[in-house]
């Protein structure tokens, strides 16, 4: 029997990412399913399809619309929700210490208080005190952490695992991959992939 | 008791508004809801957002998952599907016909049968002859609805419709829109909207 997993791309910045994030552990957990958590930047992604910026903000319709669906999700998941008063905000240390602690027992925690930092708190995570003090909050070594995470070999890590995510057919976060490679896209689809890792492909 | 209501905007070529189309009648009849069918044309609103061809083609890592997405849906619909060999087809003069027939009868199964030959058939739905064969089929004056739908008056009402998506904010389709104003995008909300309706206001 092979272990059940499934890869979990993220990206801190991303506003339904939030909601995958949060929700992520206890469904795995309750499906039997360990989940790789796979942080990258969506920016370079986006800049490959031609997007300077969040499609949100290029097309003001679809962020308008995002942002309501984004409420009456979070009030359907009983999640707090803040509009970040910028958005979308820099997740590139954040990603970084998360790239790291990706294998670490600490991942889902230190994602997760990352995300309500940025999308429950209004806080910029692209600031290095607001992630040293969630660091230190969990009860890790954050100085270690922020030097291990802006070192040479780690920024390169991500920089590849970014390229890795272009190379998959990646173009949004959340995304799920199976281990028979089958993505999914979008919060909406988290559910979906879980069950497809659990029972087998349904098509 | 006001009367429940929800107003279905979905535009003939669209990939997701063929599950929409498919699925919207039984669901609403079980949930005593009343649809109000709204055919548009997505060419306009996609070009003022700067998009002079479907997304899914602008986008490809975007048209790769999607129709990957959309053959997970339709088995788990249970909808056949044939990827058209020409995407986004025509879908002008369905358009026509179905705002001729929006409050009549056979304005489901009408929409139905031309979702059908796009989508199950890779049936060319610009095609008149085609338009033709599925209102004869239904037992419908097909030279005189054709005639109707061409006409001056109905070609205003179909652009005056596609102008007041792009005023109600709509940026694709399938897109629901409650009474209470309230907007849900893409067959993934179909229920969601349904629910609004019934059980009013989530938050």
């Amino acid at each position: 029997m092979s272990a059940k997993t499934l890869d979990f791309w993220f990206e801190f910045a991303s506003s339904y990412s939030y909601l995958s994030v949060m929700r992520i552990e206890p469904l795995a957990r309750d499906a039997g399913v360990t989940i790789n958590w796979r942080p990258f930047l969506l920016g370079p992604v986006f800049l490959s399809l031609g997007w300077n910026d969040s499609p949100f903000n290029i097309y003001p319709p679809k962020g308008r619309y995002m942002w309501r669906d984004l409420a009456r999700l979070a009030a359907r998941y009983q999640l707090p929700l803040t509009m970040p008063s910028r958005f979308p905000r820099n997740g590139l240390l954040a990603a970084r210490v998360a790239i790291l602690g990706a294998a670490e027992p600490w991942i889902g925690e230190f994602s997760r208080a990352v995300m309500s930092a940025n999308f429950a708190d209004d806080q910029d995570i692209a600031d290095p005190a607001v992630i040293h003090a969630i660091l230190t909050r969990l009860g890790l070594p954050a100085d270690t952490l922020l030097a291990d995470a802006t070192s040479d070999a780690n920024k390169l890590a991500l920089r590849r695992q970014t390229e890795k995510a272009g190379e998959l057919g990646l173009f949004g976060a959340p995304s799920f991959i199976t281990p028979d490679g089958e993505m999914f896209w979008g919060n909406d689809r988290l559910e979906d992939a879980l069950a497809w890792v659990v029972d087998g492909p349904a098509i």
